[in-house]
């Protein structure tokens, strides 16, 4: 089943996109979904006693605001967007991409998955390096995202 | 990429799959992402001027609960369990289901949408029609589920 026809209405620029609220709510629970069973893969693989750990963790404005700024991809947020703008601004782009079929859940799992290395049982170490995952990931998606030009 | 080694250290029995903490996490994230799914399908098909609605909630205890106990599955749940246990029960269920490729996101998105017939806009209206859908759901996967013998 394709979803795509959710998008029909939306104008795609940068700003329509990033700033719809309907998109930040479905990519709210799409990045909690993805970002759990990468890291439940990973704590799972990681650790010394080979125990399959599952976990969930919902992902912090910390962490999406950062990974948007430092992916820079702003101009997708309003004007004096706070943590909290942003972080929805980075989950309605990735339900933007999902929706229109151009990233798979699995391979948001399967890229985060790789891009998550360090220690994620630490709490401040985790949200070092999931900024970097979430960056990473919003820099190979890039390309399929409208440009700024008016 | 299949998840199903997350399942590896699980006993196959209804408690221990209904009171999982990590599949009731993940199951959190796989459930409000497959409801605002159907939600927005469901309500960008069925009003008068056509209008795509992308929208999201997270899907209250009171729905989960109830879709629980009505789906005779309260056997799943811990003894003298409350409605956010019931609720992570569910969660913790369709987790296990979606994990094991027994069911796709796909299918628990169409399987709602098929199911969530009337007046989504009204809050109250929309509980009532929630936990018939989960019910439902729960039902249809039933068969896939351990059974309560010892």
């Amino acid at each position: 089943m394709s979803y795509k026809f959710l998008l029909q209405d939306l104008q795609e620029t940068p700003i329509s996109i990033g700033t719809d609220k309907g998109l930040a709510k479905i990519g709210d629970a799409l990045v909690n979904l993805s970002y759990s069973i990468a890291k439940s893969i990973i704590m799972s693989k990681n650790n010394d006693t080979n125990k399959i750990i599952r976990t969930g963790t919902k992902v912090s404005k910390e962490i999406l605001s950062n990974a948007l700024k430092q992916a820079g991809l702003k101009y997708f947020a309003k004007k004096r967007a706070d943590a909290h703008d942003m972080a929805n601004t980075v989950e309605a782009i990735l339900a933007y991409l999902w929706l229109k079929n151009a990233i798979s859940l699995d391979e948001i799992v399967s890229f985060l998955s790789e891009h998550l290395k360090g220690n994620l049982s630490n709490r401040k170490d985790e949200i070092a390096i999931a900024i970097q995952a979430f960056k990473n990931l919003l820099l190979h998606v890039k390309s399929s995202l409208p440009t700024n030009t008016p």
